[in-house]
């Protein structure tokens, strides 16, 4: 790799969704101690993003502030609510012609769905390919969920730099610190850190350059009665069964009434964002992936 | 047992808690299907107890809703928030001096705690006792959990009958449906109701006259700052271990910069509503009780 970018400043936002503890109070805790994200070829900066709706131990209090980071929204000037004058306001702030722009942009989030700990990027820069490379490298246990198809990489918080990754963990309830996911999260941010520092060195350790995607495909709903109510549930045997092979013939819900709804497609898809409690609103019950194993 | 009151009326609340979903969405499949929970002896009555909390995807609108049933709170004609002016309107419709006065209250709520499947008895009332035995007999995964020292037979919703239960299932995140615990809750209210129409018939089923209960002792806060901001988490060796001994020694809460505190009484206690999360701003980071072998 040739160092034609430095990482001259790196952004860890957490709390983008107020409700989700793991990266609030990892925030708090290198506000405390910004000693354990020091490192010396960079500036390390972070954002506790919706202070909020953490106070009010909710996702957000106007709007999801995580979709509103499209260019076309930061420069509406008829978007107002609380959400949408913290994004203009974290762009101002840090944003690719704000007063400190960053080079490398790291979200933590949490989910309900049983996830693990999955490394998400938004696009095919292959600056955060090698990344998410060497991280699945020094733990196995990684996931690298690949949103580029779902157009997340043009309105997430993450998408005000080039560079940049999610951290996303769960089956964590909203509103629940979950330690070992506390640690886990806080392992990786790490891991990032000293990558970048060694970056910055070009003194990157080898590793394989093969990697692992599950690359969103599709999201899919919840069956729904004519007033849009759920009439369905995630079928026990999917239930937590994220980045599991589902087929055709596979149970994908069950009625309240007990019946089962199948899988109808004839493609292996291996869904995740499984029963994710925020989504319900968003009509999404799953997002499919297809596995890709690339060569980067 | 000598049928001195017979039950004439059942009341079916969910949603008491906005975001507990199982028992929303089983009070909204019983609305559409009555004949699920019609007995001959009596009439079945349902309660989606907190909508507005429901839509608007959170616990209450301005208070625990749960918590304001106090005879005082009741007759108190300055309290007019919205779940104070519910909980009134709650106890005019069923409340014992109401419109059409409930003998039993079944109140569904769900944990993100490892509780499994719960019974909760608010008092020693000899017929809630029974049927809490008959309960554990018939499925002796069932734990049953009397709250009555925490006082909060006084102020929930299922104090307004003097027979009743709650059912406690977990762990669910909040917002989220578990099919499991949506199956389990169900078969938990047919058995209740079942078991009602016999108790009526005078042909109660003989069962075992012993009880395992888990009395409620005293709560314990997660460590705090000077802010009053929580600085330590569940340890991760007991999180989801509810119902299970925690003795001298053992490890309780582990704070952000890692360091263990441990339990340091000298009795044996079997904590339970570990990590739940509507619990964090009632400074509660989990109940213990004492394990207690009855004969009734």
């Amino acid at each position: 790799m040739k160092l034609n970018n430095p990482i001259n400043r790196v952004l860890i936002a957490g709390g983008t969704h107020g409700n989700e503890f793991t990266g609030v109070y990892l925030i708090k805790l290198f506000e405390q101690f910004p000693e354990l994200i020091r490192r010396s070829t960079f500036e390390t900066i972070t954002l506790l993003a919706n202070n909020q709706a953490f106070l009010a131990g909710r996702r957000y209090i106007d709007k999801d502030l995580n979709r509103g980071f499209s260019r076309a929204d930061l420069e509406d000037v008829t978007l107002s609510s609380y959400e949408d004058l913290r994004a203009k306001e974290i762009d101002y702030l840090f944003g690719e012609n704000g007063k400190t722009p960053v080079d490398f942009i790291l979200d933590l989030h949490s989910t309900t769905a049983n996830m693990g700990v999955t490394i998400i990027i938004d696009n095919d820069e292959l600056f955060n390919l090698q990344l998410a490379a060497y991280l699945s490298y020094v733990n196995p246990e990684i996931k690298v969920y690949s949103s580029g198809n779902s157009g997340r990489g043009q309105n997430a918080l993450r998408s005000l730099s080039k560079f940049g990754v999610a951290i996303e963990v769960g089956s964590v309830p909203q509103g629940v610190l979950n330690a070992n996911f506390f640690l886990n999260t806080k392992a990786i941010i790490y891991a990032i850190l000293d990558y970048l520092a060694l970056y910055n060195q070009e003194h990157l350790p080898s590793f394989p350059k093969n990697l692992l995607l599950y690359e969103y495909m599709e999201a899919i709903d919840y069956p729904r009665n004519e007033q849009g109510q759920i009439n369905a549930m995630i079928h026990p045997q999917l239930q937590f069964k994220d980045y599991e092979a589902l087929n055709l013939g596979d149970p994908l819900f069950l009625t309240f009434d007990e019946q089962t709804i199948s899988y109808t497609a004839n493609s292996t898809t291996y869904p995740v964002f499984i029963n994710e409690a925020a989504y319900y609103e968003k009509g999404i019950a799953m997002c499919l992936t297809q596995k890709r194993q690339i060569t980067i």
